[in-house]
């Protein structure tokens, strides 16, 4: 695998690829792979003739109060990991290569402002921006996000949209461990009992959808249902749980229509997120 | 000339010729085409293989008191004269093409916020968007702008820059009447009066230089001197003049390294801007 730090020579290497008509896969990282992102670039290897992958703990998409100096990193073990399941180029840059001094922004309205975009104002800039220059420096003929962020996969599918970027988003399901809980490199600061209790959030969007496929319809209920199980059952502090239009992120009222029901929860030193998609 | 008003047919035009290796140069318009546009596509013609331009009165880049309504159009007129000077490709897409319910802005901090950010504080977010999309959709190699809108130029520089796109940018000098005014397509607003007045922008500018070049080195005299002359020799009302150092825009007071002069003025239908640089 093909190490690059510097914007300048993955362009450099990259474009003459894609003259000569390679596909190219994109996989955004944070690093500390696990089989979450794992399972994306091997979507992307098996999709592409080439698959690009950056790991880039992006400064910007934290709030100044969050966890960005302790964000897990491992880049050995990533790299090894990510060459293991075929991707051929890792882009590894420094802060200081991705702003120098930048003064730009993108921003997608309305679609950031509610979920984690409440407690998280600026994230969805951060996410946004950087999104956009790696996409400016590989110039992937598809990405791959994973459903996991939902609010971020659709935040990106908007972005890509309005701005015309020729870029395909491929958003890929949530890879779990056995117990259910989501993928996320954020797992490792959980406490042994809270790891355990984490359970409950998946445990507690499956009996929602269970109720709807019994034929609940009301949002309210549902809602209220889960932030009960969280709050008996573990010591976590729900941030949201919302029922919301998959399309437009509006919170709806009666259930109906593509639904997406939304969560996160905050123990002591990991915020959690997790959703589930009803058709 | 070949004419596209959709994106999706623009971009399956261009995709082939430049994976064949065409260059590609783009000139961004909103039509009325004057010699000042003539010579960037002209600049454009001589260094690429094919030239495209686009023609659309951004909305999102007038205020809501400006003149989008009245903006003076006239397309059969513009295809002809693009065509005569060797533009190959003409992108003419209607608001509904270009904004369909779209949330996403690309926004400069700072070097947007002073000159004409100042008066038309939402102008340079609809320029940096609508220039944002035209790059992603042309994917051009290089593209030409006009060192009459110098904030302009320097926030697309900027923009290019922090998004790593790949387009050079080229700023071409100002064309101007024979009597010194910087071409316009709102010239045609200016009454005859107004129109004799107007030349005051472009002498109190040579003048200004006159004084840089002869030693005076205070910028708040000269500024105050270039006030003086407009104020006195039209029916214009000063928006505003500024001295700035030339990559930043930050006003400075005394004169050195390379420095912008730039001004704009409010004419009763017409707001004029020029500038100057002092090197």
């Amino acid at each position: 695998m093909k190490i690059f730090r510097k914007i300048k020579e993955l362009k450099t290497h990259l474009r003459p690829l894609q003259y000569s008509g390679k596909q190219i896969g994109f996989v955004p990282t944070m690093g500390y792979l696990h089989r979450g992102h794992l399972s994306l670039i091997e979507a992307s290897v098996k999709e592409n003739d080439i698959t690009v992958i950056s790991i880039f703990v992006n400064p910007t998409q934290f709030g100044p109060n969050e966890d960005l100096a302790s964000y897990p990193r491992d880049e050995k073990r990533d790299i090894e990991l990510a060459e293991e399941v075929g991707a051929k180029v890792a882009f590894i840059p420094t802060p200081e290569e991705m702003y120098d001094n930048a003064l730009t922004t993108v921003k997608v309205e309305h679609l950031t402002q509610q979920l984690c975009g409440l407690s998280r104002p600026t994230h969805f800039d951060g996410v946004t921006t950087v999104v956009t220059k790696l996409f400016n420096i590989v110039h992937p003929d598809q990405a791959y996000f994973g459903e996991k962020d939902a609010q971020q996969a659709i935040v990106i599918e908007k972005m890509v949209k309005d701005l015309d970027m020729d870029v395909t988003i491929n958003v890929c399901p949530i890879v779990r461990e056995e117990d259910g809980l989501a993928m996320s490199s954020r797992n490792v600061y959980l406490s042994e009992q809270e790891r355990k209790e984490a359970t409950m959030l998946r445990k507690s969007l499956l009996e929602a959808k269970e109720q709807i496929d019994g034929g609940e319809r009301d949002a309210l209920l549902i809602k209220r249902n889960i932030i009960d199980r969280i709050n008996n059952n573990t010591s976590g502090e729900v941030d949201y749980v919302e029922i919301l239009n998959k399309e437009t992120l509006e919170p709806i009222e009666r259930i109906e229509g593509k639904t997406l029901i939304a969560m996160a929860v905050k123990f002591s030193k990991a915020r959690l997120i997790d959703n589930i998609l009803i058709e």
